[in-house]
């Protein structure tokens, strides 16, 4: 500090003020403080500086599922935006559906001082959050609510997008319409097969139990399932973007495939044959709402929590306007 | 810390010691005051400790191009998962191809004091790093190298995988062979065509520049580059997977499609009709490899900078085996 002090020609204390960022030095004179700290090769120690002055780290934690997954990706990314506009950088990590995973990440994240976390939980029990939450790091909770645990939950609207799929095959003549879906203990699966059941009985259809499958998520599991009692399906619902490409790649070649919605739109959907019909929804507005509620505690909103549902649009494209 | 070793039953000087890390603590003790401090609710601060301790902070930087991009999203993944590895988490940042926000990004890392940097430039001059990499923050450029800097790199074998693409097509007797790639100010994009210009001639195919175009990015430009004089091309190479997609959307239901070659592979790419051909590498060996190279960096190693080549392969699966 001092030799930045007399190669700039002021005082230690007023060193001290532009590197604080405090008020009182000229903005000239805090300009050839900066010259003189680069001039001398020293580095900007931000999160030391943050740290001291109790200003918090900058940074956001975000636990997702899997950073690869085009769903996750965009997410990661609007929420990047966001976090950027307020000058923060994002700590991102994987769970892979491991609540364990989830609960190091959260805590690896938490003892980095993150200012707060977004969450897409792999878990089911969100008690050990509610510490770091009273502790003082706000926490919303994305794609998926916490368990045991009132919180800042964003979602999009699952079981009314499973409805509507429902509805929309229902509407072409289907009477026999499969569903198959991620494991029933992840939240978001549970809330698709609950609206399909649900747009499936309003549309004057039966709910089969047999034709609902939960939990396979490989090219293998999925065309065994396909093979199985769903084989007499007319028509599938495929729970999500994952589960529409294995399904794809077992019907492919199939002669009498079903008709078929996907949840979630994904690339290139529209230049198959037949082009894909999904529930498709506004990832990026998922992203940055999460984001949005986060900054809105940051600044001292104490409200109770709140649970934002983004909506759901169906988009027909082919695969679903086949009439039987 | 007077609280947790009263509670505890222990010296302030032990909790200090196992708060630290030090040794000399029996481990039944160590758990006891790991209890009291979870018991009284305070919590770790690692950021702090680790600045005190000069250990770095246990965060590395990557910079990229945009996380919404398969590509990228699944090269964060393979980074990710190295630096878990190692006990260390990852900040993330989009540069979106602008050099500004490129050293935005790695100064902002820096003033964090991360305790590495992985940089996918979008710039061309990386003179400002080498100031960070002097004052001790190892950097490895990855899938771009650097300009004006010698630095450790790792790339993917763009010229020899662009070569493969032009040798495959002219091997099915294509002899008008075009090439539709990302600006040529992009190392990438300029090795590819590199490349590309290569295995036509030693295929003894001429090559032709009226048939290359440099920079059509969006569905618009893509199709319209492909109405001009691309039109009479009986074959063509696309230079990234985003093109790639792009023209699949402008020739979608054209009668007349040149046999393709996409550069990257992309998910649905078997299931389209007909299967798209590419030139395919190992993106998770990339980032692998990337953050590997850093690490040895943070051990020590102050060998001469080295670069790595990824290599690529060709995966035919019907596009480009059209026979003419």
């Amino acid at each position: 500090m001092s030799d930045v002090a007399r190669s700039a020609g002021v005082s230690i204390k007023t060193v001290s003020r532009v590197v604080n960022d405090e008020s009182g030095v000229h903005p000239a004179t805090a300009e050839r403080v900066l010259a003189a700290i680069d001039r001398l090769g020293f580095r900007r120690n931000l999160s030391a500086r943050n740290l001291r002055r109790g200003v918090g780290t900058g940074t956001l934690g975000l636990v997702l599922e899997d950073l690869a997954n085009p769903f996750y990706s965009v997410l990661t990314r609007a929420v990047e935006e966001a976090a950027r506009m307020q000058g923060k950088q994002v700590l991102t990590g994987s769970s892979d559906e491991s609540s364990e995973r989830e609960r190091e990440l959260v805590l690896e994240f938490c003892a980095r001082r993150v200012d707060g976390l977004l969450v897409v939980p792999a878990g089911s029990q969100h008690g050990y959050i509610g510490h770091e939450m009273r502790a003082g790091t706000p926490v919303v909770f994305v794609d998926r609510p916490p368990g045991g645990l009132d919180a800042d939950t964003v979602l999009i609207d699952n079981a009314g997008g499973a409805a509507q799929a429902a509805r929309h095959l229902a509407g072409f003549g289907h009477r026999e319409i499969a569903f198959l879906g991620d494991a029933p203990d992840i939240h978001t699966a549970a809330e698709r097969v609950r609206g399909f059941r649900e747009g499936c009985e309003r549309a004057g259809v039966r709910f089969d139990p047999e034709l609902v499958r939960m939990g396979p998520h490989t090219d293998e599991s999925v065309a065994a399932a396909l093979a199985g009692p769903l084989r007499r399906a007319t028509a599938l619902v495929a729970g999500n973007n994952r589960i529409t490409v294995h399904v794809l790649r077992a019907l492919s070649g199939r002669p009498d495939r079903p008709a078929l919605v996907g949840f979630d739109d994904f690339e290139l959907a529209d230049l198959l044959d037949p082009p894909i019909t999904v529930v498709t929804h506004d990832t990026w507005a998922l992203g940055r709402s999460a984001a949005e509620a986060l900054f809105a505690r940051l600044d001292g909103d104490t409200s109770p929590p709140r649970r934002v549902v983004v909506p759901t649009r169906l988009l027909a494209r082919g695969s679903g306007e086949v009439r039987i």
